[in-house]
């Protein structure tokens, strides 16, 4: 016998249309890629995805065709978030710092019909096109410009392809499990893999994520995405914001520490979330410039493991509660979040602090497990290591195209990561199953190393890989970025790690490089540099 | 084309599953029957859900079987919301103060097949026993008690069911919009009809009210939920404690004000939900004990209109802020919550105070709009006046066993309420539609003459009707009851309305009684107050 309540598919229109309805007025704050900053609102970001979604309606593509995005965090992005989703399409988000071949592969699989670029990726495009042939549409995101029309024949010009849509389009309505977004993983073997959200997926990973024990975003916040909207759907942060009507920053493509700054102060924001790379930038820039960041309340730290001592610097310094989240693509991203229960609040301080830096645990809606080799789960006491496994309203069943591939082990995505977990559920990444160092038989987690090095004042950045050694098999080697006008030496460097660690865990040796080979969303690309000295320690 | 995420149905059972294993250890405080305080957990309450769960099932009940209540809010009634729905059975909450044939009517409509009882009902039960063919099992809530059983041939204890239910017992999977509750309306005029929730309409209504800007309940909150868990789910508070894990006091039969300040203050509760009546004799006893209810940070108000006076206390009293929230049993209940804007704080501080007032605004997953009388939308203006409808995920479609019946307007249920609504979406209920006072072609409002009324020193409390008039057709008749100890004139209440709304709506004569007729949810039953008084001014 089935309830007698009203039953509507859960629609990503849905969202800006309770955003325009209830948050009409609320601004957009969005800094252009031309430059300048231009302020819209919910309701003007609702009409033009309307006008979006009718004009590519009258295009003919067909439900569900894939659109494109290589774009900064814009109001332009925003509007093309809802308005191709809420018209029934799918928006692939691209990450533009991946290789060449790699769009290729991307767009080509994705079998993207039109393809919406900012302005810096018009050169992209123009060099790309030609390896595209079941691409119709490429859009520029802007007003008319001839010198670009000029380096692409037929190229659109969104503000001209708003004026051909209709503001009081309606949306379609459809099964809410209909496909409405797409992300590719950039793994670091083989092809990148598509990840294809659903509407259903989204809306319930919006939900769990506005819980006040997730983020939490409420309409009184200013909430600024430093996470690229092509990196997992900035985390969710756009649906978040559209669900309570928050305000928003969008950064463009200045991510530089000054940037930011300057943004947080002037408009006030109370909510920002980005990489810990990131975060290394706007700290050093605040200190400089003497900012106290006095808006901002809340950072939101995700992407990878977020070292303590940026957790420190920003509780301390500046009185910002650092939010350390872990999620992955494959997971819309949100898996878990550092959140304090309240029996932690009658811990000595110093404990509450040190509790804050794991990656916490999951909202309602995910879970997380954790197994051995053989898949046998192993026990919640905080101590016991194993491959983190989670399901979900939001997690990922196959890739896309793949659906014969058989992803799931029992119903559980495995995620490569290796951690433990404690009673109360509270979750602690030891390392990426391939990044974990296995010495002599016994488990090192690169990421402890790290968060140690970083914490060195002399050093700007640090990472740990694995390297081959003739008796134990791997050993530790630190990879360090020297800070401006610093000159360590490597004993200096090795000492730091005293009675911080067992002794067996310090690493061997110490090499200097000028900086870490990153990936486009900030990662450390520790296979470029498992490659680069792998032999080190051999000779 | 579907996205490829996994899909799992939103089940009530996940809510105590995600409960028990997140926060097992969180402490339910639990007021019992016989007297006295219980701390259980979550941890405990799931367990004994899942004992419950394989009970009813090995008992042999068809799946949806209604199992109904009567009972207070006690631990044992939250694990039979949890273990009768997580089983895929229905929950039946009854209100206990209902009259006997009502009592009857609701039992045999619904087919209730079990009956679980607080002590205070057994005499209920036994009264009513031979009145109910298709009943087959009443439980008493409590261990056994033989005098009880000499009351009732083949009357079960409930704490000897659990014993016969396997606490690793597996919640069945079944579809989300499976039957999950049920709460009859106890309307003034016809039978009582019944409103069938499902377990997707209660999670998503569940989601939606614990967003920060509704409820947002936290796992750090200690929550007392004093509305009834017999009217409409208690507001939805044990679902919305479950999923994030907040602690939980359930205040038991003593709803008196020297028994909330007493639990208040003894279990640090932060956060109280309940009708204005109940807060009138809280704020009462605070009073004359001179508790600072310092622990307490927010009241949520509903069921009925908050008066002003009533938030201006709590929050200059004692800090506290007042949620004006506004729902029906046919909405589950959340319609609308009033929580401020960005924009509200740059106003002066009288204005953001006002502004508190109203029945605030929907949050994300239902609509709101008001029409005339013949089903034009109105404007919102925040002046036009017209009946409110809603629409949404929690919304009824049609009332229990009555799926013939058209109830909706064009996909709107018409709430009965006459509402203004304004640019932000924010709603003020002016009056129950059958309440509202037509005096000459105007109508006024008998909710803001209560509201006035009951601010003056020298009433307990009052009411607002609308009685015959020979010139008028209608003219307000104000129906007071006199604080303890005073002894104000008809002439000074009603000089008391001067200079607060137009002359033309004061009314036109007092009359005192002693206390106003209350129905089972502590509403003003009206209707009786204009049988008794309609004539008053036609002599």
């Amino acid at each position: 016998m089935l309830g007698q309540m009203m039953t509507a598919p859960l629609l990503i229109s849905s969202l800006i249309d309770h955003a325009a309805k209830y948050h009409g007025q609320t601004e957009i704050v969005s800094v252009e890629t031309a430059g300048g900053v231009t302020t819209t609102s919910w309701g003007e970001v609702a009409r033009n995805a309307r006008r979006l979604g009718s004009a590519l309606t009258r295009m003919g593509l067909a439900p569900q065709a894939r659109c494109a995005t290589i774009a900064w965090n814009n109001r332009r992005h925003l509007e093309i978030y809802f308005g191709v989703s809420g018209a029934g399409f799918v928006c692939h988000t691209i990450n533009p710092r991946l290789f060449p071949e790699q769009l290729i592969y991307i767009i080509n699989h994705a079998q993207d019909q039109v393809l919406f670029l900012d302005a810096t990726f018009l050169p992209i495009a123009v060099k790309l096109k030609e390896h595209l042939p079941e691409l119709k549409h490429v859009v520029l995101m802007g007003p008319r410009d001839e010198a670009a029309a000029a380096q692409l024949p037929g190229l659109i010009f969104y503000d001209e392809l708003l004026e051909t849509g209709d503001p009081e389009f309606d949306w379609p309505s459809f099964d809410e499990n209909t496909a409405s977004s797409l992300c590719y993983t950039s793994g670091t073997t083989g092809h990148p893999k598509g990840v294809l959200y659903s509407h259903r997926s989204t809306l319930l990973h919006t939900f769990s994520a506005n819980l006040s024990d997730t983020l939490g975003l409420t309409a009184r916040d200013v909430v600024m995405p430093v996470v690229p909207m092509f990196h997992v759907n900035a985390w969710g942060v756009p649906y978040c914001a559209a669900m309570v009507g928050a305000r928003l920053v969008m950064p463009g493509p200045g991510l530089d520490g000054d940037s930011l700054v300057n943004l947080i102060d002037t408009y006030k924001v109370t909510m920002a979330l980005g990489v810990p790379t990131i975060w290394l930038g706007l700290l050093a820039s605040a200190r400089k410039s003497g900012s106290t960041l006095e808006s901002l309340k809340r950072t939101v730290i995700g992407g990878s493991a977020c070292p303590p001592s940026m957790i420190a610097q920003f509780r301390d310094r500046y009185g910002v509660e650092t939010i350390h989240a872990w999620g992955m693509s494959e997971m819309s991203p949100l898996g878990s979040v550092n959140i304090p229960l309240a029996k932690h609040r009658d811990l000595p301080i110093e404990e509450q602090h040190r509790l804050r830096e794991n990656q916490g645990r999951p909202p309602f809606g995910v879970e997380l497990k954790i197994v051995d080799e053989d898949g046998n789960a192993l026990p919640q006491d905080g101590k016991s290591q194993g491959e983190l496994l989670v399901r979900g309203h939001w997690v990922i069943e196959s890739y896309f195209r793949k659906q014969d591939e058989e992803l799931l082990q029992d119903g559980w995505f495995a995620t490569g990561d290796v951690a433990t977990l404690d009673a109360d559920g509270f979750m602690s990444i030891k390392d990426r199953s391939k990044d974990i160092i296995k010495s002599g038989g016994e488990w090192i987690s690169s990421v402890e190393l790290e968060n140690i090095a970083v914490a060195h004042p002399k050093l700007a950045n640090a990472a740990v890989i694995g390297v081959r050694h003739p008796k134990w098999d791997e050993r530790p080697l630190l990879v360090a970025v020297v800070a401006e006008g610093e000159s360590p030496t490597e004993d200096e460097l090795l000492a730091f790690y005293e009675g911080k660690i067992a002794s067996w865990q310090v690493p061997d040796k110490v090499v200097f490089i000028e900086a870490l080979p990153l990936n486009a969303t900030g990662k450390v690309l520790k296979r470029s540099l498992r490659e680069q000295f792998i032999d080190l320690l051999m000779s």
